[in-house]
């Protein structure tokens, strides 16, 4: 029998997702949004399989959830739609915290799974006219099993991630993943922004090069999404960006010292930790293009 | 008859200056460097159309010469070399400051017609090998120049630029460049270097997405090279780092009150930043590949 995957949420990631997921094994991809111009878009350009406007409908059909929603809408999508669920069904997210995710994944009734997941790609654009097919490949798929996952829907988002083309699976606790996105990920947008903040920015225009433009490419990010994210995982992400301003203040300190071989020693000690880090990503296959 | 081009310094930006300046008008490119191996590279893959070991046989040649070296070797050699240069000829440098190069420079003679410039392209590797013919290909190309500095010259420089490919030729004073370059570029690396510097950031491999990987490449610095950018530029560039200091923990205390209304203001207003200097940036043609 046929069986289905039900994209909830067609904007960027969620378009990317179905994209990335058209000939999964025998599943067909439908998708759900309460934008007529989103669902008529996805049929237009082939991101999905099948639409559907009314929830209850397709969850009815879903032995596959993929939750795309903003963090907020996804608990509150779990909670309306608890007993929509078909029985047997594996439900996953795509969203940048997992801590309160999961516990907003304890109102879904036993007879549901839910594997909590982060596929660490994307890009600072919203929408799924900016959806790609490729957006995951590379990147790093990260889950969070606990006790409401079945063993049977891991070893599928397992499969999952290999079909998308990710670098890896990466496994860990909601705590740890949170603390460590405050890292890699949303103090990179806090860094992003407060670059732009300059009073004097718009004059730099002319004098940009490629460390600028990287840099700040994630600044003209989706407010209401990283608003949500940042508030979600504050104390995480402030604690981070307190030991990046002590980072700062070392070097701005060494600098002003005016003694070029301490600052000579400290710099080949950052940039050795970088091409570290380098060599341990190309161990691991990652060459993501997003998060 | 012919004309040169001297290229003292095959590195990773010397490198590419001569690959970029191959068949510009009647110009021969000559290659200049202490290294065998690095003239030979040169040579074989095709890099310039002659080597010569002796710099002072070079400079009799070289109608145009550009220094590709770290900042005080240009000095320095403008200071050895002072009287090796060409009557007539152009000098110019391609460093990422300005202020202590047009200094150096004024050990120059009469003779010889001094631009300064720092086309705003580079990559976070080093040497001859990794240097690429289109690195300069959309990039700003930033100009100082001052009274050592024939108007011919100056348009010699902006046709040498065209042909290399750059979006556009920015003219500005060695003060303001080196003020404003702190916090495009300089910064930048600091910021690279600074996350890199977490203790805990080997146990974050598996957790990257792009914005990580965009934000810290250009930590894998020249250490050398930026040591001596850095200290040469002291003043400005921990007038930078204080900015950001300030408005990292501006963004830190607003997700710390836990207002979201307030923390999606400040996010607006950044992310509107960041999308008018897209546009900006759009609208000069730049799109650069490096700095």
């Amino acid at each position: 029998m046929e069986k289905h995957i039900v994209v909830v949420g067609l904007g960027l990631i969620g378009g990317s997702i179905a994209r990335a997921l058209r000939g999964f094994e025998e599943y067909r991809v439908i998708g759900v949004d309460v934008s007529q111009p989103t669902l008529r878009y996805a049929v237009e350009n082939g991101i999905v399989d099948g639409v559907e406007e009314d929830p209850v409908r397709a969850l009815a059909l879903g032995d596959v959830v993929f939750l795309c929603l903003h963090p907020r809408g996804i608990v509150e999508f779990m909670a309306l739609h608890r007993d929509h669920f078909k029985a047997g069904a594996m439900v996953t997210d795509v969203c940048g915290i997992k801590g309160a995710i999961l516990e907003g994944a304890k109102v879904l009734p036993d007879t549901v799974s839910f594997v909590g997941g982060h596929p660490m790609a994307g890009t600072e654009f919203s929408g799924i006219q900016h959806s790609l097919p490729h957006m995951f490949r590379g990147a790093h798929y990260i889950l969070t099993p606990n006790s409401q996952s079945r063993p049977e829907h891991v070893a599928l988002m397992e499969r999952v991630a290999r079909h998308m083309g990710c670098a890896d699976v990466v496994k860990t606790t909601p705590e740890r993943h949170d603390a460590i996105i405050a890292y890699t990920s949303q103090m990179m947008h806090i860094i992003a922004v407060s670059v732009c903040d300059d009073e004097n920015l718009f004059q730099y225009q002319g004098f940009e090069g490629d460390s600028f433009r990287s840099c700040t490419r994630v600044a003209a990010l989706d407010v209401p999404l990283w608003t949500q994210l940042f508030t979600m995982n504050a104390p995480a992400l402030c604690a981070a960006l307190e030991h990046l301003e002590d980072h700062l203040r070392q070097y701005r300190q060494v600098i002003l010292a005016g003694e070029p071989q301490a600052l000579a020693d400290k710099l080949a000690f950052s940039a050795a930790r970088k091409r570290k880090m380098n060599q341990l990503e190309l161990d691991s296959g990652a060459v993501g293009r997003g998060d």
